[in-house]
């Protein structure tokens, strides 16, 4: 299974396409921005394709003609300016998805925020709350797709390293989570097929990755 | 038939509820944002509802229980920060969307942007982008509803005196047209239930305006 990362050269990009390389299932192809991204991702064995997520439909679909599966990891991340929010967050993530639509690309994997719902929207802070609706209608265009989904809600995204135990369900308690932890639970919901059409959070817990995106 | 006008103290709006108020069928209610701005629309005779855009969604149902339609004239404007791009024209409408469908609201006109298509948001530069992306979802939002929708997609607006004389159609030549003229659209789509389910550009031409909206 080919897996087409989109973000590849972000933080938990960086990690996923490391442990899909060494998984016994999946490959990586790295979308990024810029050629000089390249060799490291090449120095794994990954593939790679540089588009950029600000172009069009058809570039992006090109990118994914040969992949099995897609992951959005891109973001601009909350602290940007708001202009990238939505031409980011936003229209680059459907534009994804109108992709693998395109493409024939069936399976896609969503990496959004933790709350993304309307009251989520509705509690943010003012400088908080672009980024929140951004990631809302990114996941509500997937929902309403047909595409195998799984949208991934992890918590407060730290660098440290990764622990393999998290917690996963619906809903859990708001807590951080090593961004080495969400690319391990992107691989195991790519791996296991009752995550299709599901969203959840992920926070650090106490049940291995495997396991809990097993229970989902 | 009571039309409730989001952004009423706007400038197209503030022409919309004079000439809804010199109708024979419709009378307005304007939906503003402070209570100050509220005199100004008491001396037209017109209801007012102090509600804010940004806040929930059963806060502007309330405001919309007992009107007949609803117009969406409110805007951030392209050039206010890109944060009151996405919670305002963006998300503050669709809440309003939602707010009629809560509230079996059925009759909803939208005054988007001149092209909110994909290619537009292509096409737009980097600076305007996120504004006609941001109009582009909220379009999209109301299409997917079962709302008796129209939306109006004007050129660009001038403040000049309205002619009365526009061209309407699915596709028009770019071009410019006063927010007055705008308004008379809006009265005009209002009392022609032909407009329900469709979209149409409009600019400065020679065809009076109810005959241009007849031709829908």
């Amino acid at each position: 299974m080919k897996v087409l990362v989109v973000g590849a050269n972000g933080q938990i990009g960086k990690h996923l396409v490391s442990f899909i390389q060494d998984s016994d299932k999946l490959k990586a192809k790295a979308m990024i921005r810029k050629q000089e991204q390249a060799s490291y991702f090449e120095n794994l064995g990954a593939e790679t394709a540089v588009v950029d997520l600000e172009g069009d439909i058809d570039t992006i679909a090109k990118a994914c003609e040969d992949v099995d599966a897609m992951v959005f990891t891109a973001g601009s991340g909350p602290h940007t300016g708001k202009d990238k929010t939505i031409m980011v967050d936003l229209d680059g993530a459907v534009k994804t998805v109108e992709a693998a639509k395109k493409a024939g690309v069936k399976r896609y994997v969503m990496i959004s925020s933790f709350d993304t719902s309307r009251e989520a929207i509705q509690a943010a802070p003012s400088s908080f709350a672009p980024y929140v609706a951004a990631k809302h209608y990114a996941d509500e265009w997937l929902k309403r797709t047909d595409l195998d989904y799984t949208i991934i809600h992890p918590g407060l995204l730290t660098n440290d390293e990764g622990t393999g135990q998290v917690e996963a369900a619906s809903k859990v308690e708001r807590g951080e989570i090593p961004r080495e932890d969400v690319a391990s639970v992107i691989v195991a919901s790519l791996e296991n097929d009752s995550t299709i059409r599901k969203e959840f959070q992920i926070v650090t817990g106490t049940t291995p990755v495997k396991d809990a995106v097993k229970s989902i």
